[in-house]
């Protein structure tokens, strides 16, 4: 049996889920466990050595809340983060998880629907964090993310993208050709229909799915390694050419 | 420089200040991430394949989430562990993360004065984790945690103790003889003056104090190595005796 991958609405049942009585989790700690996956998954394939500025880029969603988590793990194991977050979610969290990060230090670029601020940050980084859209992403791109898009691919930098790589349809994927060619993608509690031709290195991360809850959904995760948070999964793009 | 070891005074004070202004955490964060590092811990130390039983006895206060927290997660990694939590605590949170574990299906042994499900639970158990007391515990201890300590004790199981080992005052340590006696410790945030003189293997968790929150209390922490949340500390009740 292989690894489900799952619909937009699968994906938002599957959250809410583990928010209802059935998993009983508050939005603080599956955002802490997911951002803390997406850190260690940039740290695992760039080394700080290389890639210390991280120029993680955040949506006013729930994926941004992501990335702000992530830049904080991302500063606790020695990376330069810097955070362009540009739409902040009105959220309480989301205030909380941006102060967590200004008291570490972590710059956070000005909001700003303009995109010159995130063109000079592009300038002096190594790596992007992809944070901006997540399982809940319906086209269009609106502004300033359709520019930021192509900023960011312009770039030329690696990309490790969370959940589903920006612009991508959930469940279609880069078929209409606007969306950002990550490296890197860390999904989180498990794969989304529209990474089912995604070929680079990719992560699963949301160590939190009780066995009940993945068999539920017949989710049939792999099994993470020891006491790690995130798991490599084999290239199924890659198998599926075989 | 040393790392400091904490009173009891500052220990609170620096919690008030993780979750003040200053730190801007939630309560749901701080534990996710100290828990997580107590079961990280424990697997470090005892694997599952020769201590798969792990009895997590938790006190009524925050030590006793972080035990829940753990057990969830030693679950996650292919522990099978029992909850001991006579007097659970009366914040909506402990009430949360009892019901992260009961959607996992990890038994809670009921609610009671008597310990006679305990002394059940430790004959059949391998391995116990100690999330009694914490950083605030005053003497004495109170029924019927008094009796618990005595069969914890007697059961001669490994204990993995968290913060300071329940029994233990948390600046003289086991002077009063009454604590118990843990092979190992899982300090949280930093050390705590009535550990000194603790012997056994001794970890370090608790990676979110910012870099000028550890300068302002001069925590000289140690560096925990690449993406880890745990760093095992060097044994300074040994090395004092060099």
């Amino acid at each position: 049996m292989s690894i489900r991958y799952l619909t937009a609405k699968l994906a938002q049942q599957i959250d809410e889920e583990l928010m209802s009585a059935a998993g009983a989790f508050s939005l603080d700690q599956l955002m802490e466990l997911a951002g803390l996956a997406c850190a260690q998954t940039l740290a695992t394939v760039y080394k700080k050595e290389t890639h210390s500025r991280v120029l993680v880029c955040c949506g006013p969603g729930n994926q941004g809340g992501d990335g702000l988590v992530a830049a904080r793990h991302l500063g606790m194991f020695g990376y330069n983060p810097t955070i362009w977050y540009p739409k902040p979610g009105s959220k309480d969290i989301y205030q909380r998880l941006q102060s967590q990060c200004q008291n570490m230090k972590i710059p956070i670029l000005a909001p700003s629907t303009e995109v010159d601020s995130l063109r000079d940050a592009l300038a002096c980084s190594d790596v992007v964090l992809d944070a901006i859209f997540g399982f809940s992403f319906k086209p269009p791109v609106r502004p300033p993310f359709d520019a930021a898009l192509s900023l960011i691919s312009e770039s030329k930098l690696p990309i490790v993208s969370v959940d589903i790589p920006s612009g991508w349809d959930v469940e279609k994927g880069n078929a209409a050709g606007i969306g950002l060619d990550p490296d890197v993608l860390i999904s989180l509690t498990a794969p989304k229909e529209g990474s089912r031709e995604f070929a680079g290195r990719h992560f699963l991360g949301g160590r939190f799915v009780a066995k009940a809850m993945a068999e539920k959904f017949d989710l049939n995760l792999p099994e993470y390694p020891g006491v790690e948070q995130i798991v490599e999964m084999t290239n199924n793009a890659s198998s599926q050419k075989l």
